[in-house]
């Protein structure tokens, strides 16, 4: 099953367009897994253990991984949801973009030792830069567009000819990058406007949108804006609000219960 | 010492502009190598120790060491190009891009994990997402501009007011992210006259410059184009040419063949 049809089937199955962010962040974990060796691990699993049923996807950020020496924690927790959640993909956000020899190595990074089922990926070096991760007929690639940190608009937002950087990305993804069907694209929660824009370009390719939660994207605009005629097509990232629920040793449970209020938030208006 | 102090330092205690790319392909190894757990190290460090006094930096490419899991490898390569041959600069080619708290991971991971001195970092999310490595005032932080790829024109070429892309990458660079001069730009060797643009658009900044050598860029053009009234101001990496020069056991002699041909080469133009 490629990443888009597994996409589809979570969205169905677990009646959610919830992406769960795993950006596990030692100095903000329960007393009790402190300084303990798998720490990272066993957090990450306990969260993806209690949520897996009211979710669409999972997210892991390389870099909180990377930061902490922990990518055999990494490749630990990708091979832990695969194999007791089935159906649940994985996208592994490391946002990598660089000429195709090198992307080749990053692909067999994200894809072969992580066996992530898809990546996202930054558009600035083009196509043949993109092309390494394509090679992969199952896997998802989700390129950036618009973000939503507020230097987002200073590349983003210049005008390319009457029309923004971010909506010519989305314009060239959509109508020549995506021939395989394999893409989608990251774009923040923080203007719904720039969501509602970029879907009337792209159709019903699906968009990953960070910014719910913590960066105070608003779920009703953002799903208003966003959503295809079958109430799916979003993938609503939500990492530190779910994370960071609970403080003590039921924190996997207080996540839970986060992402159950997001899942059902956002079905809401769906 | 600060990146681009010891950067200063090195072009011109070694008399050279060269860095050589170190892009670990197991494949490509000499024979006696293969199969040897630590043969990325051993190649990489066989390889720098050969050629450290011919250098003004060297630049592993991260994606070559996480595609093999071999993090560690990496990590024992910079220290010992830090403990031998002090005063070479490690740039950390990562291009990573990301919104400001994942930012300041990868800046614990690229400076304070691998101790490298400088990281290339993309810059489609804007300014914010390059405060975190700013942030560390000893080190060095080198935006892609143009780069040297066939698909690097798909969105650095796109007229942004009268002026191409990556043109306005270049200005805002020189004139708004470089308040503290740790800045430097990525710009290919396969087109000398973009290289001239950006140049006189930026002053003396340094300009890191792929594709000599495998991508085919012309050496005298570059140097014509790209270097200062001082005759420095470049840093040109050369990778595959030097590091696959040799296939036997003699294979980093003949890596400081390659690397003395090529920086007698472009000293030759400066």
């Amino acid at each position: 099953m490629t990443f888009t049809q597994s996409l589809a089937a979570a969205w169905q199955k677990n009646n959610s367009l919830l992406c769960v962010g795993l950006d596990p962040d030692p100095a903000k974990f329960p007393a009790h897994l402190k300084g303990k060796p798998d720490a990272i691990f066993e957090f990450c699993k306990s969260i993806a253990d209690a949520t897996a049923d009211l979710v669409c996807c999972f997210k892991p950020q390389i870099a909180y991984f990377a930061a902490q020496r922990a990518e055999d924690q990494l490749e630990a927790l990708i091979a832990h949801i695969h194999a007791n959640h089935p159906g649940v993909p994985v996208i592994l956000d490391a946002k990598r973009g660089d000429i195709g020899s090198t992307a080749e190595q990053y692909a067999v990074e994200i894809f072969e030792r992580y066996q992530a089922d898809a990546i996202t990926v930054n558009p600035y070096m083009g196509k043949d830069s993109v092309d390494p991760y394509l090679a992969y007929p199952d896997k998802g690639v989700i390129l950036l567009c618009r973000t939503s940190n507020p230097g987002g608009s200073d590349l983003q937002f210049l005008d390319v000819g009457g029309k923004k950087l971010y909506e010519h990305v989305a314009e060239l993804v959509a109508t020549k990058w995506n021939t395989t069907g394999q893409c989608a694209l990251v774009v923040g929660a923080t203007f719904p406007g720039e969501i509602a824009r970029v879907r009337e370009i792209v159709g019903d390719l699906p968009l990953l949108v960070p910014g719910i939660g913590a960066q105070g994207g608003d779920v009703e605009a953002t799903l208003k804006a966003g959503r295809t005629a079958t109430g799916t097509g979003l993938i609503i990232n939500n990492s530190r609000a779910v994370l960071y629920a609970g403080k003590d040793e039921n924190y996997a449970q207080a996540s839970r219960q986060a992402a159950l209020a997001s899942r059902d938030l956002i079905n809401r208006y769906r």
